[in-house]
């Protein structure tokens, strides 16, 4: 047993939901949310604040921020697009910004229409809203360099695109970069390669978290070497569910219930129960009846005699 | 690029037709086996020699054979239960014996039915053949430990059963001995920690190979770890069919298309060329009309841009 704690952020309140044409409930969404936070997720992406004509899947972004606050000690996350999306989620009162920017040009301006200029002068005004705030109601802020291990429109990325832009995302007011293969198109050399040349770049506080896909079935391995190379928070999603919509081909988050029995498996506590994260996937199966939801946990089941990496919590009833 | 070989061992027509209840027509196996090894695939086990009423999917395995070693540069390899079944397999030409032996004794009677030693002693039988043969007719013999990192039916195995059964398959006769995850319950660490405890035990030349299964998703990060440790050759199935029936709730082995994909983008060469590999899913699913077929990279294709670890030879048409 390795004795550290990973920290699964997990993304389908957003990144799942954006991506499918069904709109779960409000209702069902708080009681999705509240089952994957008794699971023991500790972070959820529960929302986007991006204009409800462009996602109305997450229209209700305000409302599930002041919901998942009620949540005992849940990191409320969000995604903001832009200085707007920023100032409604500050006033929602979420924990953590994540604005995406994306080392492909070409994908930026399909996905986000800004050029990396427009987005970085984007990330210098919600900078700006930020330092208004006492520093105890303050969100933590992350740029999320997408598209980092290659793009569908693009084909290869640079590693020096990578780190010029992590650099700018920095220098620009975000506390901590993230990096994202929007694509599935990383590998696990890739991936430790990447890490350890932002480290050197920009600092080993720099970057903590990464976004991997499960695109072409590489996702658990690429979070094995992410993970051994010394990553503590990686984002995964329950049943799969999400991914790129603007990026054509790419599909397939990591899911959620893999990724738990991996790490704990290999002596990394998440802090999550999987009984418990069943429960959840059966909260989401009923928000969203028609949608699939993957996963190989779900249907094989823990190993008999299964150990966790450190005992788990008594269940209170 | 790392310059390092990998062997991917196709085992879909042994493991993967052996688990599902169609019989593929003969000539459809012939027409299978050669795109794949049109492929590039340099190691196929392509049927077993068990008595035609338990496994009638596999009753042409003699024709299969010899059809397959007029396949020019292929190693045919195939599964024996025991000597009566190696007898065979060695007057059809196979070119590799491989009995498995499970270390979980539960799985070994409900499977093979037979003790570990009733077991062993068909090795000794089987090495007894071997001997008598002229030594470049002479098969290589694996013994293939079973359950190693965990069984069904008893739970954790232990490491020194592990080591005591592979040293004793050596002992008794066999040229190597493979670790196999035959119910999709290891994960990295255990799958490293025992590949270093084998080699420290039985010496390096005693394991070079690994079978690893996708049961809860972690095949694929498996592989990673079993590679990077010095693991040359990795089984997988065409479509990820097969596994093993006799161990309840366990299936799905290691996608080919996908491992492909996963080790050429980490720069380990394995010969195999993506497009042909499709070209054989394709003669396999006319083979195998209402079986599923599993993967992602046939779903997603190759990266824009991708490059093999080495350039790819010309393909003469």
């Amino acid at each position: 047993m390795s004795g550290k704690q990973i920290e699964i952020s997990e993304v389908g309140p957003r990144d799942g939901l954006q991506s499918i044409s069904a709109i779960m409930a409000t209702e069902d969404k708080k009681r999705w949310i509240a089952a994957l936070a008794n699971a023991g997720l500790r972070e959820i992406e529960v929302g986007s604040f991006v204009p409800a004509k462009l996602l109305p899947q997450l229209a209700d972004a305000a409302e599930i921020v002041r919901y998942a606050r009620t949540l005992p000690g849940l990191t409320v996350a969000v995604l903001v697009p832009n200085a707007r999306g920023a100032k409604d989620a500050i006033a929602a009162g979420a924990h953590k910004l994540t604005i995406p920017l994306s080392v492909s040009e070409t994908h930026s301006l399909k996905n986000l229409r800004k050029t990396h200029e427009q987005v970085l002068e984007e990330v210098r005004q919600i900078r700006a809203q930020l330092d208004q705030l006492p520093a105890e109601q303050r969100p933590s802020f992350e740029g999320s360099l997408s598209t980092c291990f290659g793009c569908t429109l693009e084909g290869a990325v640079a590693e020096e695109a990578v780190l010029r832009l992590g650099e700018g995302l920095m220098k620009a007011g975000c506390d901590e970069v993230g990096l994202s293969d929007t694509t599935g198109y990383g590998n696990p050399v890739q991936v430790r390669r990447l890490i350890q040349l932002v480290w050197s770049h920009l600092g080993r506080d720099a970057l903590n978290g990464i976004h991997l896909h499960n695109t072409r079935g590489q996702g658990l391995a690429n979070v094995l070497a992410a993970v051994e190379a010394g990553i503590t928070t990686v984002d995964a999603s329950m049943g799969g569910i999400g991914g790129c919509p603007f990026a054509p081909g790419a599909s397939g988050n990591i899911v959620t219930e893999d990724l738990v029995f991996l790490l704990e498996a290999m002596g990394y506590s998440t802090g999550v129960d999987v009984d418990r994260l069943m429960a959840a996937r059966e909260v989401l199966a009923r928000g969203l009846p028609d949608e699939p939801l993957f996963g190989f946990v779900p249907d094989a089941g823990l190993p008999k005699g299964f150990q966790y990496a450190e005992p788990q919590p008594e269940v209170v009833a």
